[in-house]
């Protein structure tokens, strides 16, 4: 039975991890926190999300330091903001914890990425260098041994999971990059009061066109360039992408159907189309990233759709906590 | 060519009163303004509601006092808090402008509810006594001389027009109170940054049980009580209120349709249903109030539905103005 | 382990069946069937529910007649129309089966009603008059014993289990009829082609006034006259009711919580609100009933939320087979 | 003043013909006509959209042949299925009438096409050859000698006054194809029963790809192939594009802001956004096409939204007539 806090719980992403560390079988939730100046500190989590309500009444614990928090503590998953990760990630480490970080913190390798796409400087070069990446059905092995775990970005789950079979494959033609259009639930914003969130002002829009920070957390794990539009969609949760690629002379769809059964027919948490592409609500609520395509000539497109707060944040953290310590990797995500 | 101001234009109905005034033939906007402090202040109003861009592309004003905005107005629209309007409506009434106030701030000539529901001390009784409450088809003598005009609450509007016909001629067994059961789009809150009125978070649920500041407001105009329960519906604009009602005994459906034909056969923005009762899409961006009621022995249920946003505020307020200044009762609104 | 024949699973409450029956450790999925007429018939379920892919992907069977699916059938969920299950269920009993119907077909023990308001003669009074009602907090101990169970309604269900605890302390004042309005997901009018049930018509309206079908299914077993007013929302799933009392003189909001208390403290599918009502978002996708309540003199408003898919069919069937055969009475449906 | 009759009045499309066409002040509604065949038939539009009610109450006459409908009408529009107006325009023609037809019958002057994209062989040559192409804001003279105006499609009208000022000037680097995403509300599927626009089926997800019939539309009028994909969006109305294009070495963002300016500078229905992009609710119930975009390096986002039913069918198709009869652009359409 693994000890297990979960530092952040109130938020959107919190709440779906504290639904699967409640009815994981090998898990114990020790407390839940959120930082000493939310508003919801001392309320339970079942006021501040209701569907938990007779499920987990346990209390939101403000926590200013992590000293309180950290006796007997096994596992530690981290739904807090990047700079609060950044902080907090290296002093659980040093008091023997595995830790899961959702955020953005220890992703990327490369100092200078956090500067430009965080805005802040990062002081845990060592950590960033020991961090390994959890994209769950790309880095099993790693994750056996790791102790921080820097779970990726809801789009770039998604999009890494439909391009690095080819990629690693070769079969692109990466003269032409390829265009991934994401449209994502509002939920990905965060819980919080803004008027952009509001219910009236939400709307099928782009946004941070050239400029979002998971395009370059795609780019350095996948290798190559592409262009990544993200859409805020007037959904509350569910990430859709429409990956437009142009394969090299010859490549045929057997062969990329080839190279997806290869990657992923033993992934549970992978699910693959013989033919057509998925529906956001095929992935609502669900663990799962669904990926189907179309090939056309030298034209490929792939849509790979998934729960942006599931495959995209909370259950990708459990499936690599399954995996770090030996459990069904799917186990209580299904 | 009247001169038009309109105060708070930044906000939902503003933006409608704007859009409003801009295609009628006898008005003319003078300026838009917001509060000193809005976020707004300086932006065009199509920046904030782009929807008008190229349609009206005025700035949003900072009014700190009155006195810029005075000269040369014959019109103002005060699309305000109720405390902003409590205090701005007397300095322009004195300045000799006609005022149409959207918030509460006249709409009870009672100081005591003010405290009670509004939680300030009312300042001004001698405009509370000359308000007109601008229930435009009930009150069209009185319009005609206002000075000011309280244009009623966007539940009242919908539950008065509904029920005064009854009430006044006495069909109803009001031992049992009529049960009325709103449900409102979420503009209803207003524009602002604020967790419950979040994408995410807004789901269909009653509030103000019993306590909500528009339940004085209807009986007091109506002198009669009721039960009075809103709702937050998942939708942006739109009110529909299911009221159940008890009738004397004896009283039919023939006498209950033959009472709202008297009431409003002549009044072109309400709109009788012979048979069946509205939907919310029926009036939705339209000024109507749509009104359908079903009989079954001494049980009478009355549904009316109207936008929140129009008929419930904006498009009254300018009904208002047409029956003030002799336009025609629907100029620029159909 | 009890071999489970799912009849009428394409549907959206028959889908649910499937997801529940399928990861219950106790149950056994031996065929899931749709008429033989169903566009469906030889799809997988998985084609139909694409949220099933890699969890449950059976065909959808054609059925004529039922011999050919009950050998070794320990139990069938019947998620089929009123005239189906009236068929069919009388032949799986025969057959030695427990039957869960969650059509209307034997919920209510008086032939005339069939008439009435399903429009077909019932011909098989004496399994109307061994049905077993499954409201499960209230029918516990029949369930036992039962052979047929006839699973309530999605509004009776919320409806009932708000009202039944206050009527049969008697604290309501009965000459003034409960009013239930009531707002239902589109999923309750089923998974199938129409005009009204399309994206575009959708729209909050009312329907049914005085006569939709579940007024007295609710009444018959409530032993009280109400007024029952349901709508269609503009949501997928989920049942709000809104419910609007008037309590005998001196009845206290302590002694209303203390009722509900009393009635299900011990029942894990019914949550009490010790303050506030529920939203509807509390409910959405679990197999709860919430249930709040306010009183103001001797007005009280209860406020029932429920899933109509789950605690308003599936999960109510599946609890009641729980309950029939002994199991933990949530199992696999927390 | 035009006597006009709309054929087909009982659809999205059509209902928007009738409300402009109401309003204008230089044309008169001779009759609405629906299919003999058609369920609608003999009610009044305002039953089957109530939003009309007390605005335009004609009945929707069952049309067999033209006949009884040619006298004195100076203009039709067909807001029809493509076989429809197929069969009907040469007649209306051949009547006198000057034809706006809202179907993809003679938008294409390739027999070939309609083979191919359409099901059906085209039987009228001479007025495929004739038709003139109604994309207002380019084919301006052409449209004020033009009998036969084929409105352009939804998706294609966006599309194309993105693209066209940019490959008109070369500056694109056409080797590699711009990728068009478009994400359009369900009301483009047409007012129909099927179980994929039902409101619980749908989903955002894309469809047709590679063989969508407004992909040849868009190609053959831009004279440059373009990769589209369309997807089927959560929302009722509205078209959102994202187009991603390859800029020729040296082309800047100023270049492409000087051809959108010179394109559209004095096109009262497109809007150019200085920077940013707009959002769905921008054009949301507005006549307009909002246009913006982004450029980084050799890359160019270029994002165009427009209301489907309107824009993208009967706002262009009343603009067209607009410029036809020497009418202001955008009479009754602001």
């Amino acid at each position: 039975m693994l000890n297990t806090l979960i530092v952040g719980a109130s938020g959107y992403a919190g709440a779906e991890l504290v639904s699967y560390v409640n009815r994981h079988p090998h898990m114990n939730i020790t407390a839940l926190t959120v930082s000493a100046q939310s508003n919801d500190a001392g309320k339970l989590i079942s006021e501040v999300h209701p569907e938990l309500k007779g499920v987990v009444d346990l209390p939101l614990q403000p926590m200013s330091d992590i000293s309180a928090f950290t006796t007997g503590v096994d596992v530690v998953f981290l739904a807090t903001a990047h700079e609060v990760s950044h902080d907090l990630a290296p002093q659980f480490l040093a008091a023997g914890c595995v830790v899961f970080d959702l955020s953005g913190a220890f992703r990327v390798n490369d100092a200078a990425f956090y500067e430009k796409f965080y805005g802040f400087t990062h002081q845990h070069p060592q950590w960033l260098e020991a961090a390994v990446y959890g994209l769950a059905e790309w880095n099993h092995d790693k994750l056996r041994e790791a102790q921080l775990i820097a779970v990726p970005g809801c789009y770039p789950t998604a999009a890494q999971l439909a391009l690095k079979p080819l990629i690693d494959a070769g079969v692109l033609n990466l003269n032409q990059w390829p265009v991934i259009n994401a449209i994502s639930g509002v939920s990905g914003a965060g819980r919080k009061a803004a008027i952009s969130n509001s219910f009236c002002e939400v709307s099928l829009q782009p946004y941070g066109i050239f400029n979002h920070r998971h395009h370059p957390e795609i780019t350095s794990h996948l290798g190559a360039e592409v262009i990544f539009t993200p859409h805020l969609g007037n959904f509350k949760r569910g990430i859709l992408e429409t990956i437009t690629c142009r394969l090299n002379p010859g490549v045929t769809q057997a062969q990329i159907a080839a190279l997806y059964q290869q990657a992923y027919a033993d992934k549970p948490l992978v699910r693959l189309y013989d033919k057509g592409v998925p529906a956001l609500k095929n992935v609502e609520r669900l663990p799962f990233c669904d990926i189907g395509f179309v090939v056309d000539g030298e034209h490929l497109i792939v849509v790979a759709a998934e729960d942006n707060l599931l495959k995209g944040a909370a259950a990708q953290a459990v499936q690599c906590a399954n995996i770090r310590f030996g459990f069904a990797e799917t186990q209580s995500l299904i």
